[in-house]
């Protein structure tokens, strides 16, 4: 933080800036790092600062999951703009590129999910409410290709989303693994074509 | 360990129970609590006892990685069996069975590797060693998928790898995402039969 501190921000805007300092610590140290004492030391502020902002670490885990989740929602107008093209494969490709560049472009928030999905395993409650909203995206990204008349079925939506969940995976943690794997396809993008190609039905 | 201690097991015996805890310790503590000290909690051997057997972190994070590939390598006794069905999709459904099965079965290991990715983000030499070991793993499933004679390109091993990777991580972190997505579809193994349908060729 700069010279004027937390107080001077709206508490909103504050509490943000802490959870955005979170999911670098997170990124960084693992879950086990993300305490309070290394928050408040990843965003500069006077030891304690975080403790008047979240009732623990469990409210901690939630708002770092409800940012993570605004972080790499999709743009509405790019979103928009794109779906003014014919509701074909290539539409289903390009929607693919633009998941795939917000996900991996936000190196950080991406590491800081998947740490968040290794600490659920320890932790029944951030089970829970991660469950919850990753189900509620893949529910609504079924509803969505279903009802934009996109080619395929609620089964094509689902082994589509593993594929790029394995792939985002391989390519935020071990990228090399895939480099050059396959002769000419670059690596992610050339990929999620090969991926959208192999599972989404042409028509 | 029992009252007679590590001293009374040949040393590379010794050295692979360690491993062993060391595995449960990072599925357990995630990467950040790996440390020799927690190492010899999980044995239950004296303080100081891991240090005699790795020259340090490095070390020992390099041995976890082969030991967990040994864990999770297929029998292959049972893959001989398998092998002798007729080499069409069904087959290829059978042996991601067999994969699925292995891994999951595993959760400490399954986890642990996971933990290992993400702290490969984080140590380079790690990322290397991890890269080789995955990448091998990789080119030697295409190369075992052409020369049997399995349905399929490069391509395809390479999108079936993704998903069964996204599957793998989706399954071992947030279980319930994927229970009753498709309704009647089992988890693992009836997504496994969805995704193998949907991304090997028929013939």
């Amino acid at each position: 933080m700069g010279r004027q501190g937390l107080g001077a921000l709206p508490r909103e805007e504050a509490g943000e800036l802490l959870v955005d300092a979170a999911v670098e610590v997170l990124a960084r140290e693992g879950a086990r790092g993300l305490t309070f004492r290394a928050v408040d030391a990843g965003a500069g502020v006077p030891v304690g600062t975080v403790s008047n902002y979240f009732t623990g670490r469990d409210d901690l885990l939630r708002q770092i999951d409800a940012r993570l989740h605004q972080r790499l929602a999709p743009d509405l107008e790019v979103l928009g703009e794109l779906m003014r093209a014919p509701k074909d494969r290539g539409l289903v490709t390009a929607l693919m590129h633009d998941l795939m560049a917000r996900v991996t472009g936000d190196r950080t928030g991406c590491l800081a999910l998947l740490e968040m999905r290794l600490e659920a395993t320890r932790r029944p409650e951030l089970r829970a409410s991660c469950t919850e909203s990753v189900r509620a995206d893949l529910e609504q990204g079924m509803e969505f290709h279903l009802s934009a008349g996109l080619p395929g079925w609620d089964e094509t939506v689902a082994v589509l989303y593993l594929a790029m969940l394995g792939l985002v995976l391989e390519h935020r943690t071990l990228p090399d693994v895939l480099d050059g794997v396959l002769p000419g396809v670059g690596v992610p993008q050339g990929l999620v074509e090969r991926i959208v190609t192999a599972v989404v039905p042409e028509r």
